[in-house]
């Protein structure tokens, strides 16, 4: 496998527009069609959610490259629930999507070994590693620090995977922490240059490293600032669409060369109808297309 | 069920100390006698680990009243972990004891409530609640800000659970974000305001509230500063034992009543044994009471 970076940079030059799609699958939210074939145990949700799931990936696959299921709404099933996610990220990867695993995971040393490898190549048992997500990229948590990130990037690196360190998210109360100004600078922003600094020890071909930063779409202004001062850092970008962000606020996560940041819609793109529509997958084609239309649009201004 | 901080209080005075033992289960440190009857398959390992753990529990129930399953062990044995947990879990409350998953989940809104309902009372499907991880408390993260936090709080609060906020962990790397200063204190300060100011919403008859701090024992100063600074919150405190932290360096987590702080141990208490040792459930019998006992010591100096 290539550099995560340049595989990503590839994957969004392919597809011509940087649309990441969500799958944060809700029962009240699926197709009645589909909610009315299982039952309602964590199992038969766990189902419900594989056959929806694995019917958007068919539909999405063709318009965006990039694909990031939320762990947790898999995890809320139990153990159907994992057999589903394991299923999810396997067509997945068959259909030549990049995966990023959902999971804002954040431990320290062997702890933080066992998420990464989970997440990555596999589990090592004695002398056997044993696969369990293999997804490309994880997003991770900053806040337990140095040595809580450094053990997923060295489980990252081995098979030239990625990840996402959270900067500043999305959601209003965010700046609780994230804005709390230290040494002349908001937190989110040492937090920055902390990816920035683990980002260089391992760039790509591209120019840009393994180690992303997931910015939110719902400051425009803070969304340009954290572009310039982290040039080498891909964006992971949440809040475009449900969340409130519209194209022209995410158009500063971008690069020059029209790179540098993936945009992630979830309900937007994967819950564009009711329950009830019996043309859902039309529904779905057609807010995936208009969503990738409108990110292709700015990504190269 | 009654208060989460009243329970936390009767348990720790039925056994006379305030113990709470990590389950960290590691292929490569468990007793020979187990691993020769399971093989090197995800299932294999995750058979072991429950066989494992099921024993430490009838072991250590008698001497500690909580336990604290490390999620990430579980979780990278894929499926068939997660089902491992689940029974480990159901086998600890049998026996009377207090459960802290301990995943470290940070997320916000809707995200933030699918992982709070499957550590409590259960995932919501229509009009059923179904029960997924059960357990009374749960490890969350604090970087997301309030409304990552308030989702968990408001579904710990439906049946009386209980959360442990990260604060100061006990990792060397720890200090690169959480001390930081902001407005002439360090960020796990400021976090620790905001988990008092959680913890008063809903405080037990014992006078500690049902929001947690996590800090850890690897700085005996800054646990006695963080001590006064939240006299109503109880903390759990990584870093005993293996990690490094020595009973006297906890003394200053409890208050004056002999409360308010649960000291892990993982490693020291589980794993004090060599693989081949056949005696190795003795060994974490004598591992389990020497903890014990060091900690009833300091605890209502």
């Amino acid at each position: 496998m290539a550099h995560f970076a340049d595989r990503l940079a590839e994957a969004v030059h392919r597809c011509g527009n940087p649309l990441c799609v969500g799958l944060d699958p809700r029962w009240e939210s699926l197709p009645a069609e589909i909610r009315s074939k299982f039952g309602p145990t964590l199992g038969g949700v766990a189902q419900a959610y594989e056959e929806f799931c694995l019917r958007v990936l068919d539909i999405v696959a063709p318009i965006a490259s990039v694909v990031k299921p939320q762990s947790a709404f898999f995890e809320s099933c139990g153990m159907a629930g994992m057999m589903t996610l394991t299923r999810v990220l396997s067509k997945a990867r068959r259909l030549g999507l990049i995966t990023i695993l959902d999971a804002k995971r954040g431990d320290i040393a062997s702890t933080a070994t066992a998420y990464a490898d989970a997440a990555f190549d596999g589990t090592k048992i004695g002398d056997n590693v044993l696969p369990v997500w293999n997804a490309d990229a994880l997003t991770v948590n900053p806040y337990l620090g140095r040595d809580a990130i450094e053990p997923f990037l060295l489980s990252a690196r081995k098979s030239n995977r990625g990840l996402f360190v959270l900067v500043r998210t999305s959601n209003p109360g965010a700046g609780l922490f994230q804005d709390l100004v230290c040494d002349g600078k908001p937190l989110h922003q040492h937090v920055g240059a902390a990816v920035a600094w683990w980002t260089r020890e391992n760039v790509g071909v591209c120019g840009y490293g393994d180690v992303g930063a997931v910015v939110g779409a719902t400051n425009a202004a803070e969304l340009g600032r954290l572009r310039t001062l982290l040039p080498d850092v891909w964006f992971l970008v949440p809040g475009y669409g449900a969340q409130g962000g519209k194209a022209e606020d995410v158009a500063g996560a971008f690069n020059a060369d029209g790179l540098g940041a993936i945009v992630n819609s979830s309900r937007g793109v994967t819950f564009p109808f009711q329950p009830d529509d019996e043309d859902w997958e039309d529904a779905i084609e057609k807010a995936a297309k208009s969503a990738a239309g409108e990110l292709a649009a700015v990504m190269m201004r």
